[in-house]
């Protein structure tokens, strides 16, 4: 694998600049003035899928080559790419990377279950790469680039149920900011481009409704301060970075309109896998009567599973994303342990906020209630 | 001001052995096997009162001097010192401090005005202020050393009156430890000795129940990860760090038996204003059926509020308080920018957490409801 530093104060750049016109009828999301998916093929080397190394964001921006499968496993289960869509489109390229070097199915079977052990939460993982191994490896290529496509209108029909949501409460408001609250990083980061929770903000944006972000840092990889600050400020939103602990008290106080979260897995029933603390979230939006959405497209539900609590896998990482933050100062970028040297820490990746807490999904065929019943008006072939 | 650096390493030191055995009779809380106070008057100079440093912990172990009552308004306004409790000793030797340069009262009376005005959530700032004015300034050197000695003697009971809370879970779980959720850092540093919400677990400790605690980190400033793990750590109990997005998690899958938090002010109906996040597990534990109990010096009662909500001022600080943490690594200790330069942030300090969420309040002279009906039970004399 190999790394192309772009540049660490987001000046439009050789990398930035290549990127191919192909792209910018569907990009919306900007970094510095430049519009970016977050992967794509490049356009001069078939052989090669490029993303944007987010583990580097927001002190460094850099596009980041891979060029076989077991890159993308790396991409995936290091965090370079993460987000549950985002992780599907790595999957699929990554499937793609294996059908140039084999088209032997079982061969492939096996490259997709080691895939699949990447990361235990996101079940658009199995779905991308179900989807690729139910094709003949020559197409796959073509159905990576579908399934990039596809995810961004989904996105933007994401973009489109949500919007009536925010200029709602704008209209109430008369004119001052909807304040919305988002924990972790839906954005169009975690997707190929527009994000989920995202969407609607962007949407409203572009509308010329007024909105204020409030971005939960979201330890312990602080991918709301890392991520969503970086994607909403370079797209031009206002917000303001929130430790985790903040957002309850700002719901009491009324400074919380609105919450949209991503989810990484969603049963049948509604229950929302999302990011480590997003239950305390939706408590607190309960206890004080805000609206809780979930946004997502539905490749994130997973309709087979009905209890969320009991029988979503959830990932335990590395104590060191606990112990150890990244950051910058005047002598560079460092690696610092925050706790005791003798002090162990624990790592849960996600939790489980249950159905009766949300108020609604957002999905692309629309709103519908966090209930069995409700998915299934959306989505009627998922009956038993 | 003057700082000492004791050890960065916690080896027996100079200034450690220096403390004087006068204390050791009360003294219990150990730093590699020396037991401190966290604050008081140097033996060999009645001029000096002498602090833990805390905001370098855990990284620095620094004793550091107090010569002037300006030199305690820094030391409680930059969170040298902290903790309800800790935060009035500290007013009570400036003060006193105060008093060896004027015994004028009109001057003295402006003086605790400044002090007053370091820190507006911890209500012992008042206490202790007001308890120094209504006294001759020649005895406030006995008044500090008794508002020390009174607080060990307050922590010392809560734990008696908390510790068969843990011995009751105990004797159901058959010598499994008792795990034991606790945010920022209500231990012996927060006060003179022992603390209030540690103060039963120290004595569980003591008593050889088995015991686990999981320590929130308690973004922004990590009083959990850098102090309370370090407390813990340094007299041998057992404990994990945790972000505080975790908390929720653990409760869902039983991983927590018992909540114990402190408190910097409680109204006289038993609202909790406490460092912000303590809401959102308290609303978690009532969520999972797990008591939550709030320890406290009666000192941190504000009889004179009775709505947290509305009429506790909560302290909004510096946003480099989020943007910015400090830590270590091979090259030393750094503090680092860990949100991108384009956004901003937000610092509140406390959150209320309404008395209906808390199980009870474990004060000096017992335990009792979260109301104004517990309290009074025992506090009569606080009667309207």
């Amino acid at each position: 694998m190999d790394s192309e530093a772009a540049s660490t104060s987001f000046e439009p750049t050789q990398a930035g600049s290549a990127i191919p016109n192909l792209f910018l009828h569907v990009n919306h999301m900007n970094i510095d003035g430049i519009a970016y998916r977050t992967i794509w093929l490049d356009p001069d080397d078939a052989r090669t899928v490029k993303i944007i190394d987010q583990r580097r964001l927001p002190h460094e921006f850099i596009i980041h080559d891979l060029n076989t499968w077991q890159d993308g496993a790396v991409a995936i289960k290091d965090m370079y790419v993460r987000g549950a869509p985002l992780i599907g489109a790595t999957a699929a390229w990554s499937m793609y990377l294996a059908s140039l070097e084999t088209a032997d199915l079982n061969e492939l079977t096996r490259i997709g279950d080691v895939l699949l052990g990447t990361r235990p939460t996101a079940v658009n993982l199995r779905w991308a790469i179900e989807r690729m191994l139910s094709i003949k490896p020559s197409s796959y290529r073509c159905e990576a680039e579908s399934i990039c496509d596809e995810d961004v209108e989904i996105s933007k029909s994401i973009a489109t149920h949500g919007l009536p949501l925010i200029e709602a409460i704008a209209k109430k408001k008369n004119g001052a900011p909807v304040n919305i609250l988002t924990h972790c990083n839906a954005g169009w980061l975690a997707t190929v481009d527009w994000g989920t929770a995202t969407a609607p903000m962007y949407a409203a944006h572009e509308r010329g409704i007024p909105i204020h972000v409030w971005v939960d840092e979201t330890r312990p990889r602080n991918q709301g301060a890392h991520i969503t600050a970086f994607e909403l400020g370079e797209h031009g939103i206002s917000h303001t970075v929130i430790v985790d602990n903040a957002g309850g008290h700002l719901m009491q106080h009324g400074l919380v309109d609105l919450c949209i979260v991503g989810t990484d897995r969603t049963t049948r029933t509604g229950d929302v896998a999302n990011k480590i603390g997003t239950y305390l979230k939706a408590l607190a939006a309960q206890d004080n009567n805000i609206p809780f959405y979930v946004a997502l497209p539905s490749t994130t539900v997973d309709w087979s599973v009905r209890d969320g609590l009991q029988h979503i896998p959830i990932e335990q990482r590395d104590s060191e994303e606990v112990t150890h933050l990244r950051g910058t100062n005047a002598s560079g970028i460092h690696t610092v342990r925050i706790t005791p040297e003798k002090s162990p820490a624990a790592n849960y990746a996600f939790d489980v906020t249950p159905a009766r807490l949300v108020t609604g999904l957002i999905t692309e065929r629309g709103i519908c209630s966090a209930s069995e019943t409700g998915l299934l008006t959306l989505f009627p072939e998922q009956q038993p």
